[in-house]
């Protein structure tokens, strides 16, 4: 199933997210409005903005508070991305080149501090000081995560448990405070909260997952930036760790993370593609979508839920 | 008068902030911990989290609400301090060795982030969406005024309006969330919220005016950071602008400018000393703090508010 069609429900909301993202590069200094515009211009997929709507369908839907919070999420995910690739030194994302590459580091790291301002002022807007209090642990989490990561890189002796909190940290709770302040915003009751917290959490960590597969099995065109580029950064992701776990002696992981060198990466890879991981990989994401969708079997059928169903099934079929 | 005196009425809170404060590095994860505690052990003059609870006094004094927005307002100013170390490359700050330093750029990125979300967890906290939304625009006003002044940076056509603009951005604004919160905390009136408005605003002029006074006329033992630091990193502030106008031709800041050397940045502060500049730089500091004080003349007498006087005139009195 596409996007699209998953999203119907909640198209015309969805198109009111993307405009109001649009609509905050219109601001009085020209070329931060056009470092603005090029950045909300390709919003991505946007599955974050999607879940709050949807999961804002589970009781009294009220557009007003769930559209800010729609844009506050899609806007912290936005910021991350350009510190991210700052510290990541990354040159591509979404097949156009990141901020630090064409403005530098500096400009990244204060375009990435003014919009995690634009995603508290929307989330502001909400009028509900939880989910502000959500937001900002969710970054938090987001931030000593990633902090996690980057001291941990090049490191061999990470195990499953690490990753699973990492891949929680730095997807998984993104996704958890998109479905739960939807969930909030729409004064759902707390069982349902607690429901749509479980969904995204594990629709994270399967998002994760395959996001992780996808770095081994994609090609750079489809996804817009160099594969391999984990292990480049030195990050344990699950396949890496089944192939190191596999074959504990002459390693091409183990020898990428001591000598940095390229040609162990396209050792590495093809022999993870060579091998059955990928699909012990894919064996594990659908093991957390099932778990996201067992989450919604306590609700009502409905179009929404529905819809997140389906989404959970695209999360892990999906190319990109 | 000294910072302890002006600070007794609330001397007991003001601790509570830095206790506060530091428990902030009482986290799971060893070194980020180590890290905060590095981060939080000099909080430097606290002026910021002083100015919400001496606002706070202005009306009903609630600490349930004043004490986390205190902590937020010096968190918010430490995050963005982090930051713009290492934007700016900066070796010292406070005397001792700056994150960028000591664990590099990217730690940096992700400690500001971290810090960023703990202020806004604790603005949270005051339960107030008015004063969550004041300080994510905040935030956003200090990073857009970052951005301009980097990309202002080693540029001679920048006017007084822009120099104001630019103080404006990246000091006056939080010293005015901050008695601007106090009041709002404290639910007064709005003639006086209005009023801590115009005090902050006003004193956060004078205080950046007397910031890069110093730049030129203090050491760099007493500063803890190296003199000359502004002109180094190509910002033009008010003494060097001075300078410009006064000897257009043949000017060190202009050479400085153009070449990037490091002698011209010690010819300009002796020419700047020499002159009467840094008088004249000090008589509109003192505008802005007379300005400051006009505002408080509607309020009635009061130990808070005879603190707020007594502090302006600190600002402008400091040698640190």
């Amino acid at each position: 199933m596409e996007l699209n069609q998953i999203y119907a429900p909640i198209r015309a909301d969805l198109d009111l997210v993307r405009d109001t993202l649009r609509s905050i590069s219109h601001i009085d200094y020209a070329w931060l409005s056009d470092q603005l515009a090029y950045l909300v211009k390709e919003t991505g997929k946007g599955i974050r903005p999607a879940l709050t709507l949807l999961a804002g369908k589970s009781h009294h839907y009220d557009l007003t508070r769930l559209l800010p919070m729609a844009v506050s999420v899609e806007l912290m995910h936005t910021a991350t991305l350009v510190h991210d690739d700052a510290i990541d030194n990354a040159m591509t994302r979404r097949g156009q080149p990141t901020i630090n590459s064409i403005w530098g580091d500096e400009i990244a790291i204060l375009m990435g501090d003014y919009l995690f301002a634009k995603a508290g002022e929307y989330v502001a807007d909400t009028q509900v000081p939880r989910v502000v209090k959500l937001f900002s642990q969710t970054l938090g989490t987001i931030s000593s995560g990633e902090i996690g990561q980057f001291r941990g890189a090049f490191q061999l002796n990470r195990d499953r448990e690490s990753y699973f909190r990492r891949i929680y940290s730095k997807t998984a709770s993104l996704f958890s405070l998109s479905t739960q302040s939807g969930a909030i915003l729409s004064r759902a009751p707390e069982k349902i909260v607690a429901v749509m917290k479980g969904y995204g959490d594990n629709l994270g960590i399967a998002f994760q997952i395959v996001d992780d597969i996808l770095d081994f099995t994609s090609t750079e065109v489809v996804m817009g930036k160099p594969v391999g580029s984990d292990l480049s950064q030195g990050t344990l992701t699950l396949p890496a760790m089944m192939l190191l776990e596999r074959y504990p002696e002459d390693n091409p992981v183990r020898k990428m993370f001591e000598t940095r060198d390229t040609e162990n990466v396209t050792r590495a890879i093809r022999m993870v593609l060579d091998s059955t991981i990928i699909d012990e990989c894919y064996n594990i994401a659908w093991e957390y979508r099932d778990k996201a969708c067992d989450e919604l079997g306590t609700l009502p059928d409905s179009v929404s839920r529905q819809a997140l169903l389906d989404l959970a099934e695209f999360v892990v079929k999906r190319e990109v």
